[in-house]
């Protein structure tokens, strides 16, 4: 037992390094997406994509794959969530992975994403798609080659969709967005029968510096500790973690719709909560950082949307909202206001979209993402296949890759494939996890009507932010719900919702 | 030849990679010393220690002495001035000053830097010198450690002066130190006997953004370009450069004198643009980088002082200032407000001093150093020994550590010694470059009265900038003025313009 507490210590040693290796390339991502000036670009890629090689060479160390043979009788001798065991067991899953993978290639991959993502922040505003098509076709090589160092899959998504949502693949996948779709488009089609939603009042001027102080506001009744954290503008929101003690969020204002600022503060807060709750002791370790982009897109649309969009939230926050922005919202009653923020009507831009419509942005998403991966769709042909998809699903056509296929980072950001899923797993997770924390303490929805966070911050803290990634997705979602992931509480919050709104 | 240019490349593909780390410990600092939440403290300083170690190992590895060895002959056929050459001399010279030092020792370094400055900003607010005593303690140790590694030494001091101001020792700028102290001493006293301008309309409050809003419209007109950098708020101001593509400025404003941020903004901008000219071609060589601490100095002190506080420069921008704050300077005539701009007046702090007075500053903080260094002073007796040393210098005694021993960061940046020598040296370096550039361009007083200093800012790209580290101090000032180091063009500047002002 001495003996392993001390292997223990030498196997925490390594990974700290790893982990700190990658916290410095999060500062360096951090920078170049919020401060950065366009100069710096060049180097800045160059600077990531060493640093991400050091970390993967720390993370291939042979003495880690060592450590954790000799420390396996150990683990064995452990319960399955002691903090040892599960380190242990984490540590073996990442080492696995990472060394089926080159250094030498993840540093290349580190200096590709710099270098896509700068074309992609001048391409965007010039609504040129021409100026990221040799990139992208890059990167979707790259992301096949990543794919083929796990040979074995299933289907050549496999692999990039495990990186992020461990356990997960894309028959799984599909089979859950199937049975979502089903139920999701009569849902979508009988809100179309009903009269529209105004919402114009939410697109007059509204000063960015008046949006971000309602929304620190806000946030900080979240419990967002701005001595642990911060907020940035960006191009394309994001959420960052530098240490337990240094989480970010940056968001990006549209002063021509409020919803745009501050619901995207509140989405990447939610993320920001779970890194902040994650058990301080687990920080430069493999434990030490959400489980997976399903259960961490949990808790940014639990706060953006269950809390955020829901009307004893805004019983509460009306009157600030009112008096922040009087002559934009003087006039306009309560009602009205929650009825535009959840106004569901079928748009481009999936961050943008309303509750109801947003799992189908994703469904096109993964399904492009997987036949790129396929090889049944070429980069040439995205741009037409993305408005034709766009055409079908959602009825409306993109007039430009602006909005189209240049609307978010994700494939400018160094991969194709595991990009996607997250989201609309996310979504159902958030509904099912909700619903339990709901059952638990059903004081919420009245504390949340007054402006209170801290049961149901709390309890999230015990049930799912504590352990960071001691479980997996599949495990986690379990052992707060006491079933596996399912469709139906995701349904009943949108159909009690949206139908109480549509009339239906 | 052939294999000389080979060996060069691999020579320089190793020294990118520890530049490169240099860079991202940049970032790092940068981030600490602006946006970094004050928990995110304990992380990032092991951060920076783990980059700095890295760094460290990368400059000693052996092959590069291997490859300075094989590229001698090389590098004695070129002339001296050849890059090439360049690069070997300045390579050999870093690398034979870091294979002296342990990693092991620059990580612990680097780890104390960052726990100390946390501890300064927090120690200097509160006015409590017991907060840092200890760390300061530990600094004075870990400075005679590393200067104790370059055994041979005249003076305890030398090698950490060597390092920032390659060839001056202990006894060379004590020589410069009290002939000019001899000239000094007398003009200040002379100023004395003057009646004292009124500079309480500086003090009124000028609402910062306003301020930093006219030091961007003058550094624009400077030559700073937004493009390949930017400027933030700090505590303690300072310039840093991440490549030729991303060099930063950072501010500190006092909205009740308009003087701190706006001649802070003028100060980094003249370091800035040192680091903007150098040849990108040196990015990530030892050549990539300003040559001494006093020639950066120069370059600040000419772009803050002897530009930016002279009549012709404010006979132009004198109405902007006005219409930027006509409540404050509406009624003061231009030659109140340049006579209160240069009033000399004994100060407590260093960086707010006037430019007669400022060098007393510096030669009380040279001596502190040298005498903690010497062990002739502790660290317990530093703060009455401050006092002390301000009431009978400068006639006046600090009435707390907030404004004596706290005042700026240097010693609570991991260092003591060779800190503060390169100040008074770059006010001696930027009037003799100065003269030799009016004498080549006499047009540039009416230029610079004319907002314009293109002709001013080429020339010193041409003969100071461009060169990097390519010549030691000595040699850039003895090739750009002709003659060596000399304490005349300081006193000429000073007792013309200053007699001018104060009719002596």
């Amino acid at each position: 037992m001495a003996d392993s507490a001390a292997k223990i210590q030498q196997l925490k040693a390594l990974l700290q390094e790893a982990a700190d290796l990658g916290s410095v390339n999060s500062v360096l991502g951090w920078d170049q997406q919020t401060y950065m000036p366009v100069e710096g670009n060049a180097a800045r890629s160059r600077q990531s994509a060493l640093i991400g090689r050091l970390q993967h060479e720390r993370n291939t160390d042979p003495a880690i794959g060592h450590l954790l043979d000799e420390l396996t009788p150990y683990a064995e001798s452990l319960p399955y969530d002691h903090d040892d065991a599960s380190l242990i067991r984490a540590t073996r899953r990442a080492y696995e992975q990472n060394i089926k993978v080159p250094s030498q290639f993840m540093g290349g991959m580190y200096e590709h994403m710099g270098i896509t993502y700068d074309l992609w922040t001048r391409a965007r505003p010039a609504n040129d798609f021409s100026m990221v098509r040799d990139a992208l076709a890059k990167t979707l090589d790259l992301s096949r080659q990543l794919a083929n160092y796990f040979p074995g899959y299933a289907h050549i998504a496999d692999p990039l969709i495990d990186f992020s949502d461990t356990g997960m693949t894309t028959e799984k996948v599909r089979t859950i967005f199937g049975k979502l779709r089903a139920q999701l488009v009569p849902l979508v089609a009988a809100i179309a029968e009903r009269p529209a939603i105004d919402d114009s009042f939410l697109r007059q001027h509204y000063p960015q510096a008046d949006q971000m102080r309602l929304g620190v506001s806000i946030i900080t009744d979240y419990g967002f500790d701005f001595g642990r954290g911060r907020q940035d503008l960006t191009h394309h929101p994001f959420m960052t973690r530098f240490s337990s003690g240094d989480v970010r969020i940056t968001t990006r204002f549209d002063e021509y719709d409020v919803r745009d600022g501050l619901f995207s503060t509140l989405h990447e807060t939610g993320h920001a909560l779970y890194e902040l709750g994650i058990d301080p002791r687990y920080d430069g370790s493999p434990l030490g950082g959400g489980t997976s982009s399903g259960v961490h897109e949990s808790q940014s649309r639990m706060w953006e949307n269950i809390v955020g969009r829901s009307l004893p939230f805004w019983t509460h926050y009306y009157p600030q909202i009112q008096s922040t922005f009087p002559k934009q919202l003087g006039n306009v009653p309560l009602d009205a206001f929650y009825r535009a923020i959840n106004k569901v009507n079928p748009s481009l831009i999936r961050v943008d979209a309303d509750e109801v419509t947003y799992n189908l942005h994703v469904m096109i998403r993964f399904n492009l993402e997987v036949e790129l991966l396929e090889g049944t769709l070429s980069i040439d042909d995205l741009p037409e296949v993305w408005r034709a998809r766009y055409t079908s699903d959602l009825g409306i056509t993109p007039s430009d890759d602006k909005d189209g296929i240049l609307q978010d980072v994700h494939w400018y950001g160094g991969i194709i494939g595991g990009q996607f899923q997250g989201y609309t797993l996310g979504n159902l997770i958030s509904a099912q996890i909700y619903e339990a924390a709901l059952q638990a303490h059903p004081e919420i929805t009245r504390e949340v009507g007054a402006g209170k966070f801290s049961t149901l911050l709390n309890w999230l803290r015990q049930n799912v932010h504590q352990h960071g990634s001691k479980f997996l997705a599949d495990e986690l979602i379990e052992r707060v719900t006491g079933s596996p992931l399912q469709v139906e509480p995701l349904m009943r919050y949108l159909n009690g919702k949206f139908g109480g709104i549509y009339g239906l």
